[in-house]
Order: structure tokens, then C-alpha cells, then sequence
């Protein structure tokens, strides 16, 4: 392993965060599940103040959030270097609820291709309550 | 964005996932923090059935899981292509836990580089009680 020196942690404003969490199809929906907690990594795309994920990879999800709207989630995301340890992450919180609208399910699942065939197929909104950003760069020698 | 042909989950046994989480150096802690699911991307290496882990990103996980030993958390890594959607992930739950021993805490540390300069520097180490991994592979066609 290189060693590499430390890096310098600098918080991003929201819509820094917003906007490099939509440069990235993929993330990773943190939920509570069975009491414990559940962490799925997913697709997903922004949507204005909302990230927009299918539940394609099992009934978890659905589970956790279909039945109780407004189930308050995180969603991560990040691109950090193993090596350099020089990146982002980003860090979302809020409610999450089922879309309903048969037509903007609709339009979302054009956009958000499944992984894994079969299983449960909700959309899912992720109100970005909370926006929590930072980028790891290089500290001066 | 590719079009591209569902995949099928395969889960992997407790040994397989071991092996694919001791294979990368990073993934993300996932706790509970003033009551909200709470995620950060750390580095790890994997010893025996332990995921040891360094705080240096702040001071939420430590007072998370330094505050109550035995704390449940989730830890994940994966690498799954965002294009081809091929790869794996592995999701371990279990109780986390300060590593008090200073000598022990001190060989984790030559080997965990932190990310981030200063801030705490506590060592966690968290049981592989539940492990969960699965293998995103090409559908037949």
C-alpha cells in the first residue's frame, strides 16, 4: 500500500453535494430493517431536491419504506481513490415514500435500468432533507 | 447510458464475502446517530471474523459506537461496474467496538492510513456477526 500523506477534509455546500451525487448513477440506500441497520447499494438519479432509486434488489427496501411514508433514510454516495485516499462523498437524509403517480413511476423507470431481473419494481423518492457534502484534497507538504 | 440486460443475484457464502471485503481497502460504516441513519466511507482491513476500521472522519462514529460497546452497525463494500452492472457486494452486521489494547490498536494503525489529518483516532473493530454478500452476473441471454 502507497502511503500516502494525509488529505484535508472540505465540506461541500448543498448544491455542490446535489451536483456531483447526480454526476454518479450509483449509491448505497441506508435504512433500518428489522430493527437492525440495512445498507443496499442502488442506481439512482436526482431529481430537483429528490433522489429517485428502484428497489429492484429485493423487498427490503420496499419493506422499510412502502409502508410507512415518510421513513426517514440516508443515501451515500462517494468517488475516493483507494490508493490516493482523494475524492468525495456525499451524504444525504430524509424521508423516503413510494411514488404513487403511475405516470412519473413511469418516466423514472426509463431512466433508472434494473440490475437484477424480476422483484419487487417501486420507485422510490428520497426528499434530500438533509445534504451533508465533503472532498478530500490534498493537504499542502 | 448503455442499455443493458438484466443480471442475476448470486449470493455468496460468509467465506466468499470475507475474501471480497479483505480484497478492497474501503467501504462505508453505516450507524445510528442522534436517531438517524447515519453513513461514512472509511478504509478497513479484514482480521479473522473482525472489520477493523479507523474513526479519523470525525467524531460521529466514535461517539456512536465508542460511547456503548456492543453498538450494532452495518458495514458494506462493493464494486459494481455503474455501466455494466457486473460485480458484488458484501453487507456484514455486528456489534462494534473500541480496540482498547494499545498495542493491538497500535498494529491496526500501521496498517489503516488515515484519510484525513488530526481528529480522533480511535480504532473499532466490529464482529462479522451476520454477512451477506451477493454476485451481480450476466443474465443468458
Amino acid at each position: 500500500m502507497t502511503m500516502t500523506q494525509p488529505r484535508r477534509l472540505h465540506a461541500l455546500t448543498r448544491a455542490e453535494s446535489l451536483s456531483l451525487l447526480s454526476s454518479v448513477s450509483m449509491g448505497r440506500l441506508v435504512f433500518t430493517h428489522l430493527a437492525l441497520p440495512a445498507i443496499r447499494p442502488v442506481n439512482h438519479i436526482v431529481h430537483g431536491d429528490q433522489v429517485i432509486i428502484r428497489t429492484y434488489l429485493g423487498t427490503a427496501i420496499a419493506s422499510a419504506v412502502g409502508g410507512n411514508p415518510g421513513t426517514v433514510v440516508a443515501y451515500e454516495a462517494d468517488l475516493i481513490d483507494p490508493d490516493e485516499h482523494l475524492g468525495w462523498s456525499v451524504i444525504i437524509i430524509g424521508r423516503a415514500s413510494r411514488v404513487t403517480d403511475a405516470d412519473e413511476a413511469g418516466r423514472y423507470r426509463d431512466r433508472l435500468h434494473p440490475w437484477v431481473a424480476g422483484g419487487t419494481d417501486d420507485v422510490i423518492a428520497i426528499q434530500a432533507d438533509m445534504v451533508d457534502g465533503f472532498r478530500l484534497t490534498q493537504s499542502p507538504a
